[in-house]
């Protein structure tokens, strides 16, 4: 096991009926500002219930916050904090809406040019305003820790950053919000979760087996009630536990002491800014034909994922793994997202502007040895197609 | 799932070599006392390498902490932090050091007697002394949760009390500080987070998917490294991966949204107030009698755990049931920890005083459902000569 250190002080408030639990939670003269995405939190009467539970608190509202959050919008919401020095930020939503309200936490007591956060990963991050989530979609476990992605439109960068500064310092976690969701966000949540714990768990053997066992849990967890969320009728137990699944997916526990891969991700960040994929279907798109690649290096762990997640015993090791990542990709697809570019509309004709995408971005080496370069990535990206 | 709050603000450091971060982590003008237990923390080096650490800072020390550490010993390390204005506690060592310090930074700070700490099970506690604690001895998880069990020696009472206050700010789990432990410890440790685990995870479902993987997770690893940490040479990855285990095992996250039973402490604790035994002991003797009795009420749970643990698939539902129960037995014999009363000298003439002892201490109503009475921990007992 490697050296580490793990401190997570986000307290979570877990299950039906916990958003009134805000008016306990808020201090009573902080000045709130709510932050939401589209409409859907107003018709499913989960903001009413925010105003509700904050009662006589100063508060204003910023709505708007797009999926894949943008520079250029919340920046407008750093003015209007400061505007109306307000000093409590909750957000309403899921994962975009929550890294967005961590952007905005850290940007709003910047002094300098904001994107200075982005571009220093957070290192410059020095103070930020307290924030809480009420999250509504399970996906990408922004609820419970300290990094957001944002984008800058007019760059097409997707840009990340983490501080300690912007946990959450409470999450408000009511499966029944997760009801009204439409079918293909929940799909996108379970592919979303699935895909951090193989970030974190599918690189090479490091002793660390209390990890590996948690990590094989979640995946055998959202393979078990993926189905039941996606294509089923809204279940309360089945959503509390896609909650806590996708919550404990990457809220650094399963991080501790082992090497982290993340290339899946970074490949797949540029289909969302140059072709606006869902994050989701970035993730269930590269990550087959990644474990392929690579197999060679990740042999180990992927035998351990074929026996332990799958339940592969017949054939020889190389069948078992090619088994294995099939299987996840008929997973993927069970859920009803593509893992193909063609189920997209994309042809090879996008494959040189996302490698040149990625070289632009400095992401030339990527993976847990930081071998996965351009070059890679094109082979990945081609036998996506 | 049941509505659960989860919070634990204990930064984890973690790995070789890491004792020397004390001097990062403890303010520069703290006034320090560090607790320990016997001889052994000095022997092994620990002492020197903290006190190294500390610097120059004011500090002060108090030994002799005991297995089992008692209100009377505890009371004199809170008239020394008075005296000597002391404002930092750090416990080097197990558990009962950790629990031990627990107790003195609230008391410290608390104006009545300080035994309503323990009789209000720490819902008196308004504020404590900033604790922290370097572990030895893994087994408890004390080094990231906010528990103590504190044993009055007039009185042969273990009691226990539990506040927020006491979560300490951080613990350093150096693995190599277990090597120079006897097998006896090891062994004991292995058996504690086993049923720490088994007490969260072995009542009934909870529709709780996530936390049963992550039970099972423990109970599986600890399974294959237990007999790798008692009986063979110190090894790293063995030890951290014990260490590991244990903190995971009770720091409340597999707690969360399930029911909890703790019969078996509770009912292991009288062993150790009259009679001494260690209380890794108390519970591998009275565990396995415990769930026998209780096999209906808990059949899904015995099933389940017969089946992901033990892997047993064969067989009726009932010999499933009573062979997991054995292997566990068996295990815990492995490890050298016998598992009936005679194996310590007792027989039946110590049952009534215990049973006496238990209902005096007002535990007439245990486990999950309350139905443990003194009567059925009799049943208990006598199965366990």
């Amino acid at each position: 096991m490697q050296n580490f250190e793990f401190q997570n002080p986000t307290r979570i408030v877990f299950g039906q009926g916990t958003v009134p639990s805000l008016d306990k939670l808020v201090p009573a003269d902080a000045r709130v500002l709510i932050l939401y995405g589209g409409q859907s939190a107003e018709r499913a009467g989960t903001l009413a219930e925010v105003r509700a539970a904050l009662g006589p608190r100063v508060r204003s509202e910023f709505g708007g916050i797009e999926a894949n959050p943008t520079f250029e919008t919340l920046m407008r919401a750093v003015a209007l904090v400061r505007a109306e020095r307000l000093d409590f930020l909750l957000a309403v939503g899921g994962g975009s809406v929550i890294d967005g309200t961590k952007f905005v936490a850290a940007a709003a007591p910047y002094s300098g040019d904001a994107w200075a956060i982005l571009e220093s990963f957070g290192s410059v991050v020095q103070e930020a305003l307290p924030l809480a989530a009420v999250l509504t979609l399970p996906a990408t476990g922004s609820e419970m820790n300290p990094s957001a992605v944002v984008t800058r439109q007019t760059t097409h960068t997707k840009a990340f950053f983490a501080s300690p500064k912007v946990y959450p310092q409470f999450s408000i976690l009511d499966p029944t919000k997760t009801y009204t969701l439409p079918a293909r966000q929940l799909a996108n949540g379970v592919v979303d979760a699935f895909v951090h714990v193989m970030e974190q768990y599918l690189t090479y053997p490091a002793a660390a087996l209390v990890q590996d066992r948690f990590a094989e849990g979640l995946l055998q967890t959202l393979i078990e009630i993926g189905p039941k969320v996606v294509n089923g009728p809204a279940d309360y137990d089945s959503r509390a536990t896609l909650m806590w699944s996708a919550t404990m997916a990457l809220n650094g526990l399963i991080a501790t002491g082992v090497p982290q891969d993340w290339a899946t991700h970074l490949v797949g960040h540029e289909l969302t800014a140059l072709h606006g994929l869902d994050h989701g279907c970035t993730l269930a798109v590269v990550l087959p034909p990644m474990l392929r690649l690579r197999r060679d290096n990740k042999r180990a762990k992927l035998l351990q994922f074929a026996e332990r997640v799958w339940q592969l015993r017949d054939g020889t090791d190389d069948d078992r793994i090619e088994q294995a990542i099939q299987r996840t990709q008929d997973f993927f697809e069970s859920l009803g997202v593509r893992t193909r570019l063609s189920g997209y509309g994309l042809g090879p004709e996008v494959i040189a502007p996302l490698v040149e995408a990625l070289t632009a971005h400095g992401m030339t080496r990527l993976g847990e040895h930081g071998d996965v370069t351009p070059d890679q990535a094109r082979l990945v990206y081609e036998a996506a197609l």
